[in-house]
């Protein structure tokens, strides 16, 4: 589907968005707080989290259906979580180059075949960070450096049995979820080659 | 899968959270730096978004296989987006009781039957951000009280329309993706009784 269906082009009144006050910023991020109007007419403070790279996710698909999974502590959480491979990218560079480095730095694999099969707003009606997930096949060893504040370990498990995680909130990571679900949606769908597929599902 | 399964037991050290301070508030969110210390041991200033709300989306998902979509003006990316109906529950609470909320003032709908879909943290590197999804079928018509800075559109489409849409970059909100892949997911599954799926794929 390449064009936008009609359905979508009918469109409503925008936000304005008033006088704006930068609050706070740090390398990774920015707020800015608005004196917005709604749509509506009503007046609306409207704080916003601009992110200063775009995300990254990579589903390292094996040809035996297996896929790898990195661990590490989550700051925010506060929480240990399992989930692909994912990090940044320099907003309006070549996002594949990033996820080429993410895998080998976190994963220590490389891709013979790189697939660019979601595109994503995060949380957006708060933030204006914006993503692409991979699928990477045709995977082999490399040896990356890692990143000097990330401590990984990696776990390689059946393509069924990391969906299930993810289905059962075990792993809930949303670029994860979602990727998993994207790989299922794939295979199913005929996508993928015939036995990677069978091998998967 | 109810149990986490044994490779998801592993866990690294965590980071050392250290000194923080408040930089920002408003009443849907908190940022808050942080003198933390990363699981390598590198020293590492972090800035944290700490969201006042659980995120919750509904997939309203009617007998005939159609979806009903939200069409709205977006504050952080200045762009019109069509999506599921999608809001916030209050922290504590219960999010269906927010998910039925959400869906009578968003898209004039109510549901006879619920399921929880999806569970997710939605930016976690630098949010706690989390979230869950709904599955809502038995659809039929009720009335609600708009939010008064919401002015929404509604259009109902096949869902494979909604879905191709999606994968094609045309609907980029995550919950929105990631909820009509789950949905196709349980359809491929037999999650779903036959004639809603058939109607669906």
């Amino acid at each position: 589907m390449d064009k936008k269906p009609d359905w979508m082009t009918a469109e409503g009144p925008p936000w304005t968005k008033g006088e704006a006050h930068v609050v706070y910023a740090n390398p990774w991020l920015k707020v800015t707080e608005f004196e917005a109007v709604a749509p509506t007419g009503k007046p609306a403070l409207y704080g916003v989290v601009n992110f200063q790279s775009l995300a990254i996710g990579v589903l390292p698909l094996h040809d035996d259906g297996t896929v790898t999974l990195v661990g590490q502590h989550r700051f925010p959480s506060g929480a240990y979580s399992w989930e692909l491979p994912e990090g940044g990218a320099p907003l309006g560079g070549d996002p594949l180059d990033s996820a080429k480095r993410e895998l080998v730095e976190e994963a220590g694999l490389a891709a013979r075949d790189w697939r660019q099969v979601l595109t994503f707003e995060l949380s957006n009606s708060v933030t204006d960070e914006r993503g692409v997930g991979y699928l990477a096949t045709g995977l082999y060893p490399a040896s990356g450096t890692p990143d000097d504040t990330e401590l990984i370990r990696l776990a390689r498990v059946p393509f069924r049995e990391a969906l299930a995680a993810a289905l059962a909130g075990h792993m809930t990571d949303m670029i994860t979820v979602a990727l998993l679900l994207r790989a299922y949606h794939m295979a199913r769908e005929g996508d993928l080659p015939p036995a990677l597929t069978q091998a998967m599902l």
